[in-house]
């Protein structure tokens, strides 16, 4: 047993802790902290059981529940929080895994990738696409918000409509990019694919040679779902309180703080086969989650929102829509050309350090 | 004679029913539509007339018309609208020509084109140029737009004084373009020569193979252009009457309806070329199509609203600004690699999309 | 002796009568430019004094001269002007270096470099690791600017406190962008280095065979630093009343006028070996000098703001933000693929003029 999954079992204590913390009072802090902590483990056996699932399905079903699923912690969160009403947290929630995926994950992997080999590459023309394509989701956050800060007297529907309209368009195009992905241009993403089965059978000749039990990894996944949202209601019932003892601002922790927790197990992923030189799973891991936050999980909370009545909508703080252009920008100007070094890593890791100091600092 | 052709002759029925429904007082909506219908035809033989005078006064000084009338039906259009004292339908014909190029005529090209083959390709070098060349004209419009949000206090003096300087270094820059492309390094932009020559060898093959004639297809051009400028004054006149009848802003008209009815037939050119993989003549007529338009036809705007005494300048709604900053900036991304595909296509036409629906709901 | 030196030479002789003007009140708008015109000869010793220690104390103490001291006159005439408080010609003389070098010196070499030469090449990973370090500095200072235009009621200290925590990460990163270049990546820069070797070769050539004397050229950098500060204090002390004399913004003069003044030797330099084809040479001394602004003296300036207790921060005025994005912008578009031709020049000249007027226009 590999010491990452050591860790993981460690942490699931955190899960009746953090019960008790809740129905003991032992206070708001305990609880988010606690919570925050059980729902990493659960997060890194609900990706887990979804490869494994993949692996049983075959590869057309399992790339479409890998590009559904691969999000599902972040996607539960944030769905509680949008039913408690806490929409700013919600969308901080997706800036920030925008930008942790783009600067922090794909930093990390390129400096600590690049720290061993002196240069790396990967499909630049997968790099391209993938670049055009979180271009178009900046454009469509841009829009509301722009049209909001540069007119005068237009109303909440008018940017909740568009939003809507919006929203459509960005899940048809994500729906485009796994048909393309996947069936007509498959041959583009060979190298990936081909890094993905190495991968995975370095990892179960670490465990077993057995094929995957469909049913015990279903069980599981549904399980952990179960637990995610419950530990989410005590995550997102004591974020503000908790935040504020910290002398966080809500803003901080829905950027900062909550990706970090409902992405930590992508982030050892493409860190870990960053290290082995496999730059295009590395990239497809972190890219490939920014995308998936930007076309599919951001439309989604918009049309989820508009059901459950709460506005939510693509209108972000100007400040948030900043910071998302900008780590595309640099994130797309460094990742285009194909080729990596750690000083490429280093660039991004700044520009999340930087971005970070803006949220600590900024006054909202 | 092609199908194309038997359009344009039925849609020339439209220019004595719009003078009907002039005179007549048939209503504003009838003339403004049957007006716009007139002009698609009037538009394709004025293109065609340029290209056949071309042929016979010899590639310099024909590819100096090209470049000169190739825009000549938005121009005249402009001109009339400039003349009324419509400033802001002019400024919004002129963002909807840039990213109707970009987005909507290049987008279908690569979708259709990339239909047909795996991949396409097209000289980068050449693509480059262009996506500085626009990057200049962005930076153009942006300075006096930028100047007149940031400052308090500001005289329009000032701006349309700013506007004009910038207009003069547009319009030089756009002659040293020219330059660039027919005399220093016109080897750059062979390909796309070559293609011209082999459709326009197959066009008269479909009709004639004899010489064009100068006279007929002048007088073809003069005598279009007097109904262009007939018919532009029907669409100016009614255009604001009938655009609110149609539940639309003069700003979604503007961008979106106007530039489609001017730019017609060159969208159908680049299209048709596309999917004959000749992606270097299709890339040349949507994105040379917007650098004229940026880099003539709006300084000529400028300059003639300074003799016409309008107030016209490069001081733009904010909300054009940024979507011409984003077209430029995906269409540039997309483009700079010198190879498109059917998912590239898709995410130009997404973000044409999603700009229409930001103009459909924008309120002004 | 070259004819350059011949011109620093009579130059000199702009220092007694500087010094005469200021004594003998002859008036602000003489002092003014007889200190200007000293300072061109000083700043070109100075560089010259730099580079003849760091041969003698071997490339990597050299390598570290240079990057310390290269911008060594633009620093002292900021720290100058800091000191008595001109907070915002400081910032927009930070402004104008970075435009000035990235736009104009980079354009007029490859204009100049391109009418000799059809095509001229550089190695594209410099030029895109140092466009990725430019895109960092540009989301640098546009942090602090974006967040006090889009928050209300934000302290003045806040501003400074992110300004510092990010000037600290970008000192860092300007020292691990040393490292890359000089250690573990030097390879990428060999070309460079060879013609800064040729070039140097060329120049003793002309001048003598000898090594050169650490004595004397420290005591030439001494004498000129020493110099420098002094005729720093009369164009500072003079700047606000000869501008205005002039009919000039302190904005135009310290965003277009000053940098000239301390940026022409290396103008020069940058000019004179792009019409040798040494494009790599070029690029490194236009790009370098304006990373070095960027990564180096402006946090520098930030820092020694706060123990002169200036409140020099990296809160832009959004109009200067403005410049220098769409400068970084299209310098980046322009070099990133290793090519060059004059009409790429002669876009970033364009792009340079039209800033120009922005800035003669802009009511400040």
């Amino acid at each position: 047993m590999s010491t990452k999954n050591i860790i993981f079992l460690v942490l699931l204590v955190f899960i009746p802790i953090s019960l008790a913390a809740h129905f003991l009072e032992w206070g708001e802090l305990i609880v988010f902290i606690t919570a925050g902590l059980a729902i990493l483990p659960l997060a890194a056996w609900m990706g887990e059981a979804t490869e494994e699932i993949a692996v049983v399905v075959g590869p057309s079903l399992g790339g479409l529940l890998n590009a559904t699923f691969g999000n599902a912690t972040e996607l539960i969160i944030a769905l509680v929080a949008l039913n408690a009403g806490l929409i700013d947290v919600v969308k901080a929630s997706i800036t920030g895994s925008i930008i942790g995926n783009l600067l922090l994950v794909m930093g990390l992997s390129m400096l600590l990738g690049g720290l061993r080999y002196k240069e790396q590459t990967f499909q630049s023309v997968v790099a391209r696409v993938n670049a055009s394509s979180m271009n178009l989701a900046v454009i469509a956050i841009l829009l509301p918000t722009a049209m909001n800060y540069t007119s005068i007297g237009i109303s909440e529907r008018t940017v909740q409509n568009l939003s809507l309209a919006v929203a459509v368009v960005l899940i048809l195009v994500y729906g485009l990019t796994l048909l393309f992905s996947m069936k007509t241009h498959a041959y583009l993403y060979d190298v990936g694919v081909a890094e993905i089965e190495i991968e995975a059978e370095e990892k179960h000749e670490e465990i077993s040679e057995e094929k995957p039990n469909l049913w015990l990894w279903t069980s599981v996944l549904l399980v952990c779902t179960l637990f995610v949202a419950l530990e989410s209601e005590l995550l997102v019932d004591t974020l503000e309180v908790a935040t504020s003892k910290l002398g966080l601002t809500a803003l901080f922790t829905g950027v900062i703080l909550l990706p970090i927790v409902g992405n930590a197990a992508e982030h050892a992923t493409a860190v870990t086969v960053a290290m082995k030189d496999k730059m295009d799973l590395s990239l497809s891991v972190a890219v490939g989650s920014s995308m998936q936050i930007a076309l599919f999980v951001a439309p989604v909370l918009v049309i989820a929102g508009r059901f459950m009545n709460q506005p939510m909508d693509l209108d972000f703080n100007p400040f948030e829509l900043v910071a998302v252009a900008v780590a595309v920008l640099i994130a797309n100007s460094i990742s285009s050309d194909g080729k990596s070094n750690w000083l490429e890593g280093t660039l991004l890791l700044a520009a999340y350090t930087v971005l970070g100091f803006a949220f600590y600092f900024h006054p909202v």
